[in-house]
């Protein structure tokens, strides 16, 4: 049942397009769901898709406009005059709205805004663009459905009929003083199965969970799924009623923080995209290049002090890459663990102690497990014993303070205040690098007696 | 207004349970959430735990076992019978339910479903336990609200009021035929506007997305975020409807995507959590870290090809750290950013030659970059110009190659069907170091005349 968007499909909407056959156009359409239209939109070149939503109603044209991914839209919407940008705005919920209008230069978002002919959507718009995008306020939508406490459920459904076409989804009523200070909620499921006559007051639900406008947008997140809740009332210091969050905005703050953080954790600095140019692909990763530059720069220097030794045994260049690798390996792992455990934050945390003790059990094991086999494998080869010994010695050290670094930094970053996932990125490898070295070339210059 | 754990009021539970103050412990726990409960039965030991949930009523005491982690609750219900069990389970939703049972020995599930009083849950289970759980099937609840196509909005509301209890969440009601064959939906928020004669027949939504029971969790997840859904009905082969999946369920699927999506990139096999054992850990890191000791003892293999060079010119051991890690962390970013674009899927995906010669672009800027500054520290502490020309050629065909292969890896794993978060894990890591000191040795000997 699932829409396929297959070349030929393409193709054939293609000819319809250039043929201007607007009946067949609008036919082939409606078999599909708005979402669908927009992955074709996205296939087509601009001039054919501006003819394709042209050609359907101002309906499913502005909820193809709210689903169309923001860099595309706002490529697309070039194309478009101010004037029919708000035709489509007029519909928007108002998140949506905003959304589309913060994509846009200032002039035409004001023009939009101008233009609308909805002068509430407009005043919806105004209000929740003082808001940041990564707080509560910046979440929210202004539709919603609300009751005075004093009513029956008969006025209650009344207001409904009212409010039924501006406002999308409706999963509960919330139940407001005179005043709009939020009092509680009411489920439709109880309003629909309630008798006509019972009041408000006498039906509602006074355990509420709502967020301020302030709330970064992860606590959102959290609170929402916490208490698996599909739309959260937001309100001002004072408690009366602004707006409320739907659910499907949270699953997009999910999605997003997971992608940042993938990215984090592969040295990208930014919300880069692989269609995105090369000059914004360069800035983003360059920074963290450098980074890693740097360190097999120092790298460099440090290797070179020991140049002597390895005139002397050169086979200990020989194991500088196991060194490093086996470094970078266990400081990823550890730290991408700690990271894990870090976002689930369920009830206190385990103290610090108690976590390195576990990793360094873990760190034990793995290590000797990869001393041995490496020390084998020199023995084998016929390399001299005491580098063999160097050499495992200098792994086990490296499997221990990778795992403590692994440990240590994502929390402290936390603690700080800045995002842990870059701990698990090549800043923390490059260090994990940097100490294996230390330690492989000091036990050698010891050990060896060179 | 939200709960804080801190770690007084911990000690302040755990008094009132070793004073075995049931009622104060109600008063208490009246403020709570139940998902709040949780997060404190988490805090007690599981004697003071229990203690705690059985001095609550049964309907919050199955919200919080609904709402716990499955390997606490697992731990946490060892201290309970089967009969205990079923009394909790009794109350909860089908899927969650079958979560939990699926958690227990198969002597435990087995009494408990046999113990169960609702017998319809009993059967609702039995029905579930034929899913996997990662497809549709496993998803679903049992619970739902239908209503027969030929009923009125009437006979729709009295057939509410009598599911009302069992059913929790109500956002539509799925229309029917004879036969359960799903023909469409009808929200609550029409049901509550509507007038009370109406048939459903004229008022119900034919263009209903369902889904099929054997359907991966992915997809699901994907189309109920694609299309915005609340609860996607799913069918069997002939249509029938079976259950639906609720929006929460969904976003649980998300977020363990992501995170064992970060896990395989970290070179983590399965669902390991800091707080699982020892063992559990190591197991699930030595494989990957055993890779990457292969590697490295390849790339020892391999240097020690070339020891006569080294002993020759000593200063290019100094530059096998900087060789590995730059080709490791431009294959990371690379892959990581079209994983990204894997995972995002809008559309038809760009030919896999438009996204390599982009990636050849960035990788041409960054590699030149990199290889200009390193090509001048070089020069400045006195290195031989041909050495100096040797690292930097390296470094470029380095970037390139690891660019090249961050771009393939995923894409190929891909469509072969294996999961391409591995790509930017230890693997393909361990593969660009080899062939970075392939290229380097290689270049060396030739340019150096060694």
């Amino acid at each position: 049942m699932t829409f396929e968007l297959t070349k030929e499909y393409v193709e054939h909407i293609q000819e319809l397009i250039e043929k201007e056959d607007v009946s067949r156009i609008q036919t082939e359409m409606e078999g599909l769901f708005p979402a669908d239209i927009t992955s074709l939109l996205y296939e087509l070149e601009t001039g054919g898709a501006k003819y394709l939503i042209s050609a359907l109603d101002i309906e499913t044209g502005s909820e193809i406009l709210a689903s169309m991914d923001p860099d595309e839209r706002k490529e697309f919407l070039k194309s478009f005059t101010s004037e029919e940008i708000s035709r489509y705005v007029n519909l928007f919920d108002s998140d949506d709205a905003v959304d589309l209008l913060n994509e846009q230069p200032i002039r035409v978002r004001e023009e939009v805004i101008a233009l609308l002919e909805d002068r509430e959507q407009a005043r919806f718009i105004l209000d929740l663009l003082h808001y940041d995008e990564d707080v509560a306020g910046g979440l929210m939508q202004k539709e919603l459905v609300k009751a005075n406490v004093n009513w029956t459920v008969n006025q209650c459904i009344e207001e409904l009929r009212k409010q039924a076409e501006d406002v999308g989804k409706v999963y509960s009523v919330y139940v407001v003083d005179d005043n709009s200070i939020l009092l509680g909620i009411l489920s439709l499921k109880k309003i629909v199965i309630a008798h006509k006559n019972t009041k408000i007051e006498s039906l509602y639900d006074r355990d509420v969970i709502f967020v301020e406008t302030y709330r970064p947008s992860e606590e959102v997140a959290e609170l929402m799924q916490r208490y698996d809740i599909d739309a959260l009332p937001v309100v001002n210091v004072q408690g009366k009623l602004l707006g409320r969050i739907t659910i499907d905005d949270v699953i997009d703050v999910i999605t997003e923080q997971a992608s940042s953080d993938t990215l984090a954790m592969a040295g990208i600095t930014g919300d880069v995209e692989e269609d995105d140019t090369v000059w914004r692909q360069t800035r983003a990763r360059l920074p963290w290049l450098l980074v890693g530059m740097m360190g097999g720069i120092l790298a460099a220097k440090f290797i070179s002090f020991f140049e002597g030794d390895l005139k002397i045994i050169p086979a200990m260049a020989a194991f500088i890459p196991i060194i490093g690798s086996t470094g970078g390996n266990v400081g990823i792992q550890t730290s991408s663990i700690i990271l894990q455990s870090l976002a689930d934050k369920s009830g206190l945390d385990a103290t610090v102690w108690q976590r390195m003790l576990r990793m360094l059990a873990v760190a034990f094991i793995n290590g000797l497990i990869i001393s041995l086999i490496v020390f084998g494998f020199n023995l084998l080869i016929g390399n001299e014993l005491r580098l063999a010994l160097v050499v495992s010695t200098a792994l086990m050290s490296v499997v221990f303070l990778a795992s403590f670094m692994g440990t240590v930094t994502p929390i402290v970053l936390e603690r700080i205040g800045i995002n842990p996932a870059v701990a698990s990125g090549p800043f923390i490898t490059t260090a994990n690098d940097l100490i294996g070295y230390g330690v492989y070339f000091g036990l050698a210059h010891v050990l060896l007696d060179l």
